[in-house]
């Protein structure tokens, strides 16, 4: 496996591979990688000849008075993983944008509700960055995590809407042993905000499960839920069109439950199918 | 010369000829079509093995009270006109967006002044569509005219922002015989107006001469161009940096003079270089 810190120099061997015939495949992360994320480099594994991982703790998708300054980092442990998963060549940019970096990509409608209410801006980076990783690396499949729900919609929207040639994928959310969706800032919670915090997935199981029963009033849904979470501040806990993103009562087509909550200084987030 | 309406076929076929090796180039138009627009043909034919031009009328850059319902169409005109030019694909799509397009790309800093100030949105539309035709046509260069100044500065650096592996080539400005410079807009012009239309071009040349005779007073240089203007409104005049398009007071860099200016409800723009 290599490292590559040089953009252009990614690209030129991008699309030299893509002239060759080769298939590209992609995963962009924040790093301090987990099983989710090593989770996705194993799908992609699969699809392609040449895998890439990039590395970058994207600042244009955090707010102001976010982690960007103490998210956590362990590039060694990551290099070791994205060699287990079978990555080719890593991509750990020191900068990514130019000085004077001008283009922003938007997804409106899909954005305005959940986490985009509460992170004015967060989408319109992660847009813009996977757009510019995109362009560097031209791959014909990336994989992104079902963990992050809204953000694959948005994704998936933005490469239709540009007509971009590459296949998005979702791979599916990873759990802990007790439940909780594995997170990198789940580093951040002490043991007792651990147990409290494992209330988001027990909540995304009750609301399944009465789903699965036949339920099919959000409402009645929504309280079960809301019964079981022992956060410290709820962000929001919904039960959306699984395409849409939008807010719906009745489960009359294919739903997803969504929560997000604060443990202390830390938010978590959290979904299930309501299939 | 073929013709394509379908933008997801065209896409099969620009993929399938990038991956038999192949070179794409691409000139998108609004259509009719002058030799303005058939000169950056001739400018992509020479640089590609697969050329095509886009007639596409994009609404997404046409404000409110824009002239989005009266602008000129021919299509079998243009037709003619971009088979003598050697163009291989016309594609002419019918719609080009899905009912829920929700993606904006937003070039900020190159588009608040000049044309950005007074059509707000505008340049928003320019880069969504180029973004959206790059991703269906695939293509390796990309020729856009040096007659929308401010355009070509802001696709150039969309396209460096977003790692998008095209070469933007900017042609050089066509004139009419009377110095004017071609725009599909001088057809909505009376004969009266065009006879003043021309005072955009006179003072172009005005001020590029005093900058060839040595003047660096930008003020100086604005003050004859302004003197030969006989415009029913102007919008705007101004020497500005080549690149960043700031205003400039001192030629000591790269400079260019621009103009735009009413005549009736027809708008009209201009620029030289002031080397």
């Amino acid at each position: 496996m290599r490292t590559e810190t040089d953009p252009l120099g990614l690209q030129r061997e991008a699309l030299r591979r893509r002239a060759r015939g080769e298939t590209i495949g992609f995963v962009p992360t924040m790093g301090y990688l987990h099983e989710g994320h090593t989770s996705l480099m194993t799908i992609a594994r699969e699809r392609c000849d040449w895998l890439v991982a990039s590395i970058y703790v994207n600042p244009l998708q955090f707010g102001a008075g976010e982690d960007l300054d103490r998210y956590p980092r362990d590039l060694k442990g990551d290099a070791h993983k994205c060699e287990k998963a079978g990555v080719d060549l890593i991509f750990v940019p020191d900068t990514l944008y130019a000085d004077d970096h001008s283009t922003t990509i938007a997804v409106d409608k899909l954005t305005t509700g959940l986490c985009g209410a509460s992170r004015p801006g967060h989408f319109n980076g992660v847009t813009t960055v996977v757009a510019r990783l995109f362009g560097l690396i031209q791959p014909h499949v990336a994989v992104f995590g079902e963990k992050d729900y809204q953000q694959l919609a948005v994704i998936r929207r933005m490469v239709r809407d540009l007509a971009m040639p590459i296949e998005v994928v979702g791979g599916p959310l990873v759990r802990d042993d007790d439940g909780m969706a594995l997170s990198s800032r789940n580093a951040y919670l002490s043991p007792e905000a651990r147990l409290r915090g494992r209330s988001l997935s027990q909540a995304m199981f009750t609301m399944q499960r009465l789903a699965q029963e036949g339920e099919t009033s959000a409402k009645l849904i929504l309280d079960a839920g809301q019964q079981v979470l022992q956060v410290d501040r709820l962000d929001y806990l919904q039960v959306v069109d699984a395409h849409t993103l939008a807010p719906i009562a009745v489960l009359d087509r294919p739903a997803r439950a969504v929560v997000a909550a604060w443990m202390g200084a830390t938010r978590l987030i959290d979904n299930v199918d309501l299939a």
